[in-house]
């Protein structure tokens, strides 16, 4: 016998029928005898819904009266989940995160968990409740209602599993776990049967939307034992995502090609090359609420260098905006951009031990006359920006060259 | 400068046009210089689709788990009025039920409020804020989210008005005040500038559905100032519901003609007249939860009563089925009754220091050739259930004959 969290996304919840269908599921777990913690986002489009209206009111709205608004959406499906479990016969009892209570920071639309007080959830499980509670939300020191951001209901999950110690923190979506890359880029895309929490980590942030990547920060911190399945199939184990490396002999070099088509490029040609330039430039950009992915800096040459960050397309011309003010301020001669790249990155704890891994992949890309318009590299990844309409062959060739679709 | 409290319903917040009003409304009272709680009802179909939600899982939902998701109706609301207020310039600040704390009972879907922690209300008004509370809800002493049942936000505002010892509890409803009867039928009939609470209680229980019964009983008991106002138009002081009675010379007899469409009647025929037989038949039909409204006993004879009693039309079957159980029992002849009534009714104190309304009532209705089925007195009221083809007729001819179509 086990202590579980459950996490149900929104499509799992979309509709009574499918609360239904979570509910008999629930159910199943709960006669091995299982103990259930169940976590669900709001119904499919319920969010949007009540952050529409809001902004019909106010295209800015206050965050804290949002996050009044927008947490309901959660406390809804607590209920409703609650009473599908009463007909499938189980005692089920829901609590929003401010009963809990789930207690955060007071940064609304964004807060953070400080601490979850788990005496009512360890009482109810000890009568043979199963315990609903609300995802994406908790409340602060003052009691006002928090949301934790869009995502956050992963958070939620993971948080409990630490908190009450569970065994393990599943999170169920539409997919049937963690796979290699994209299947709709490359069909022979494989499901993994695990990844470490680093990998996953750099997956999540480069594009492959499975987990909220916080919510990966937390599981990896506080070691708790995560699991991606799919919400609608009954069969499958999903990806067990760990915190120890593949322990097997032959350990893959690379676990997955993650990418992300919504990038813009912008470099700001011929900026002084004197120290605290780069804060001078980023500064303003980050003070706009933009957030800034790959930052590369070349090495200067009379005096002046060249310096290239990318950036969500969204934000692309707000970038520009800024960009042009700062220039005036640092004495740059130009600024240039590119909305029409992507970026392609190799994953993969394996890289540390196997030197290599990046000539493989730059020679597998200029193979195919792929032109590289930015790299950079950490420890388990090597990404490379290239012109997006290279997206897909450039996934496919290194999917390829590091043999992901060949079984493990 | 004076504490109002302003409630404000479904239809006055139906969409986030109307709640932009109510919100330009505020603040003209605020420009006044008022300190201003309101206090608003979910948007108009929004309860309903949520129990349809909960119904669609449970035909008869878990009630702790029904106002969980209930609850979230006024939530909405007020966050979307508190953001309305902002963009009025106005400070303001929502709170659910919970987080004020409105103490309530446990019982679920119709909990009753035990005490209002004033607090953070008092806290935030003496800062300048707009306090925005949802109504319709509170919480336990365990914290469990409780709904005081349908109509239950103007209970809601009531008791915030006793609470902080508010000047005036303003109730904004899609009528402009309480009329003399429904306009509907009555095309003459009059708004009333005044009336008293045990007028308005008459009123309201005789299905003139302007306030919510519990509010006007809260309000006479912790002499709550309340007013009748239209969220539509502008102008008008709407109807002022009074502790005294009505000082000038020549108050009126008669306030008002009620009258309530959707009764029943049954009558037990041949009850052996003994004591505890009220008991023996209304005690079980309690126990089904149906409402009993008229009660009439008839003198005994041959050691034999009937007993006759109105209920909801829409019990009317269910309580035929709890007597023939009953009939057995209690050794009584035959169960007849009638599902085509209606009841009418003349409610005034005035009538205190008048003998022989009754009479001018009973002299009227024969003269139209309308036969009284029942009658009941109260000490200001006077009702009769007739046969519901007289409805309209009843109620024109009652108002005429009062003179409630001439000026005050």
């Amino acid at each position: 016998m086990a202590l579980i969290v459950q996490k149900f996304g929104g499509t799992s919840v979309g509709s009574t029928e499918r609360i239904k269908n979570v509910a008999k599921r629930v159910a199943r777990w709960r006669a091995q005898g299982h103990d259930i913690i169940v976590v669900p986002s709001a119904m499919s489009g319920e969010t949007n819904r009540l952050i529409g209206l809001a902004r019909e009111i106010a295209a800015e709205p206050d965050l804290r009266e949002l996050d009044v608004i927008a947490s309901t959406g959660e406390q809804v499906t607590i209920g409703l989940l609650a009473l599908a479990m009463h007909a499938e016969g189980l005692k089920a009892k829901s609590y929003t995160g401010a009963q809990v209570r789930v207690l955060t920071d007071s940064t609304f639309s964004k807060a953070r968990i400080l601490q979850i007080d788990d005496a009512r959830i360890r009482a109810d499980l000890e009568q043979g409740f199963v315990v609903v509670v609300a995802g994406f939300q908790g409340a602060d020191a003052d009691g006002n209602i928090t949301t934790l951001g869009r995502g956050g209901s992963d958070t939620s999950a993971v948080a409990l599993a630490a908190a009450l110690g569970a065994d393990e923190c599943q999170i169920y979506t539409d997919v049937d776990g963690v796979y290699t890359t994209d299947p709709r880029v490359v069909p022979e895309a494989r499901k993994l049967d695990t990844i470490t929490f680093e990998e996953m980590l750099e997956m999540a942030s480069l594009g492959s939307k499975v987990l909220q990547i916080r919510s990966v920060e937390f599981a990896g911190k506080y070691k708790v034992k995560l699991r991606v399945l799919s919400s609608f199939e009954d069969e499958g184990e999903g990806t067990l995502i760990t915190v120890e490396e593949d322990k097997r002999m032959e350990q893959p070099i690379i676990s997955g090609i993650a990418f992300s088509r919504d990038e813009a490029k912008l470099t700001v040609l011929g900026v002084p090359d004197r120290p605290g330039i780069a804060y001078q430039i980023l500064g303003p950009v980050a003070d706009a609420n933009i957030d800034i992915d790959m930052i590369i800096q070349n090495v200067g040459r009379d005096g002046t260098t060249d310096f290239s960050f990318t950036v969500n397309r969204a934000d692309y011309n707000k970038t520009l905006g800024v960009l042009e003010t700062v220039k005036g301020h640092i004495g740059a001669r130009e600024i240039v951009g590119d909305k029409h790249i992507c970026k392609v990155s190799a994953v993969g704890v394996g890289m540390r031990s196997h030197p290599g891994v990046a000539s493989s992949m730059f020679r597998a890309l200029a193979e195919e006359g792929i032109n590289l318009k930015m790299i950079s590299t950490s420890e388990i990844k090597i990404s490379v920006v290239i012109d997006e309409k290279y997206l897909e062959l450039a996934v496919r060739t290194l999917h390829k060259t590091f043999d992901l679709d060949k079984a493990e």
